[in-house]
């Protein structure tokens, strides 16, 4: 592997950049940005050319498609006539079948393998990227791809093969879920003007999500809304029950079943 | 004031202590507690000495109550006559009205000023006391009390003066709310053995109020139960209407409308 094109050099598309050089990769990375993002970018050492999408899938042995779901598919849109016979195509997309559907559909010459590293902050663009980002963290990947798994694995993160439909119905609970119930929890505190007054750590750890903009959950309600509303049917009765046992000893038990899962999820049980 | 007793000294007793020290208190500090829990307190000096409810009591010319609510509403029952005349009696319950309402009944040598530090943090006891535990956050006051407000301010928290029972109604909406969801969330990522594969900041953040024990909320259920159903409801119906526009462009308004009031929680708007 001679030459990474990153197509969106963000967040994710720079730490990504970032992780490679900290993994000791010698090779040439190629930007596609837009001009100001594509600045930052060689400012920040991330990438070493930037150039048009052709011209750099033309190039390239690996490309990162680290834009937003709708970017992405519009990428492997026009991308395959572009690129060299086997190249590796990969992405970092927040939902994964629309993706994989499209991909297989469109890409021809390159081989895909849908991404989806579970990392992230609040700042964003390539002035925020860090090569540490996906350490210790999950990184979805829809298909076995030894070469893509060795990378990963490079940059400290865990490698988790798992199907497109399998990564939406999960991350519809784990990732897309926790957003709605911020933006709601934000909404409903903010009904109550003298509310800031009292605020503690619990409503600013779970209003924190709230802050995020919306542009990026547009294309995941869009390819994710029916896992996404049975997540929601999922929590909602949850909660309901709940509050229907405030006040009876059984809610007891319905903490202790949701402390354990929050364990399992730290892997500590 | 020459002496203050700290009943219960666990995480929040014990950092009253450290910061009233940290705030040049050269006076004497008693602690009432299990004996497990007064030998740490002595041990890494927050208290001078143990004793007896009753015999603190009366040596005290303040007197903080920081056990669970069920422990504050039974050291109010049996204080009073212990007291020397004028002492101030003040808590750090979570809940106010009923613990202001017993208070009323209550105590008459005494002068009993409701009060709750907006702080905590997940570990317990007062291993984990801090003298900066209160610092920059919300300490309600169910009353004035320029003496009270002096020390609280001199912590470096910000006083708040609230009635018991709008402080009760807000802290459903942000502090108890909060601890339900992360609950809910919690055991609805737990009906998903896998889950755990893809979780990420998210699905970590959300639900780490939900290793809460739950000895600390029962009371907290059994004395504001009417407010806290009445935040579901809010919650509710926010949640409900965010799934309803899961498709729609108008769901664009509500993410616009919760991270203008998130922003409003932080103070920065």
């Amino acid at each position: 592997m001679k030459t990474v094109a990153i197509v969106g050099v963000g967040l994710i598309g720079g730490s990504f950049g970032l992780a490679l050089r900290a993994a000791g990769f010698t090779g040439k990375i190629i930007g596609v940005s837009s001009p100001d993002a594509a600045r930052e970018a060689l400012g920040r050492g991330i990438i070493d050319e930037a150039l048009p999408l052709a011209d750099a899938a033309a190039r390239a042995d690996l490309i990162y498609l680290a834009r937003p779901i709708e970017g992405i598919l519009s990428v492997l849109d026009e991308i395959d006539q572009s690129v060299k016979p086997g190249t590796l195509i990969t992405d970092a997309g927040s939902t994964k079948s629309a993706i994989c559907c499209r991909a297989t559909e469109k890409i021809a010459r390159g081989q895909f393998v849908g991404g989806h590293p579970m990392a992230g902050k609040e700042a964003r663009g390539a002035a925020a990227a860090e090569a540490t980002l996906f350490r210790a963290r999950p990184y979805i990947l829809t298909s076995e791809c030894s070469q893509l798994e060795e990378l990963i694995a490079s940059f400290g993160a865990r490698v988790v093969i798992m199907p497109a439909e399998e990564h939406d119905r999960l991350v519809a609970l784990t990732s897309h879920l926790p957003q709605l119930i911020s933006t709601a929890l934000a909404a409903s505190i903010g009904t109550e003007p003298e509310a800031f007054r009292v605020a503690g750590p619990a409503a600013m750890d779970l209003t924190r999500l709230a802050l995020s903009p919306y542009e990026i959950w547009r294309d995941i309600f869009d390819t994710n809304a029916t896992n996404i509303d049975a997540a929601l049917g999922v929590f909602i009765a949850k909660l309901e029950g709940l509050r229907d046992e405030l006040r009876s000893p059984r809610i007891e038990h319905e903490f202790e079943n949701a402390a354990a899962a929050a364990r399992r999820l730290r892997g500590s049980s």
